[in-house]
């Protein structure tokens, strides 16, 4: 299986890729809840009324791995696939609610060679 | 429903909190990158072979999510719920293979009241 994609010199910066959109179902974010943050907020409307969110809101886990999703079907797509080695400045600014829908917009800032793997961009 | 917990004054300096351990498995590795994170090195042993994972791993939002998981189980628990705005300085060390067991330990750096919040710890 090959991977087709972008290499370093397909990208450029100012380059804006955009998503689809991708809607939040609440029993999505419940059932994610359940298996990975299982907490009063993320799991129960009644319960969650009672918390910091004052109603049901996804966990960020979720909404993180669902903007993964979103990068992935984007048009971004560099050769050798989406790897990254971690994050900064990663942010949840508002909750996200049952039947919101979320799409994702990235830009290409700066475009560097690996300095540990120049062969690889 | 009340959550119990920890209050600021609770926490010191110093603390550590250990989690139990938690071993990801193959198909969920799987599934999880299906809906998440569809590319190769998550999906098929054989296409991992030749990606720059040189087999099979778990999506890092995979393994993000466990790591919530294993810190809400903790004793951790902050009153309230484990609420974050965001990270910096998140990193992904090395890749998670079918099988693997993973731990988290979490050290109290710093104890700071909320600067927008201050009631709220």
């Amino acid at each position: 299986m090959q991977m087709i994609g972008r290499f370093l010199e397909d990208f450029a910066v100012g380059q804006i890729f955009r998503s689809s959109r991708l809607q939040i179902d609440e029993e999505r974010i419940k059932s994610f809840a359940a298996e990975f943050d299982p907490q009063p907020f993320h799991l129960d409307e009644e319960a969650a009324r009672e918390t910091i969110f004052r109603g049901l809101a996804a966990s960020g886990w979720h909404t993180a791995a669902v903007t993964m999703r979103l990068l992935v079907d984007s048009d971004f797509k560099p050769a050798g696939g989406i790897v990254g080695a971690g994050f900064d400045e990663f942010r949840w600014t508002r909750p996200v609610r049952p039947g919101d829908e979320l799409r994702i917009e990235s830009e290409v800032l700066e475009i560097r060679p690996s300095r540990s793997r120049p062969d690889q961009g």
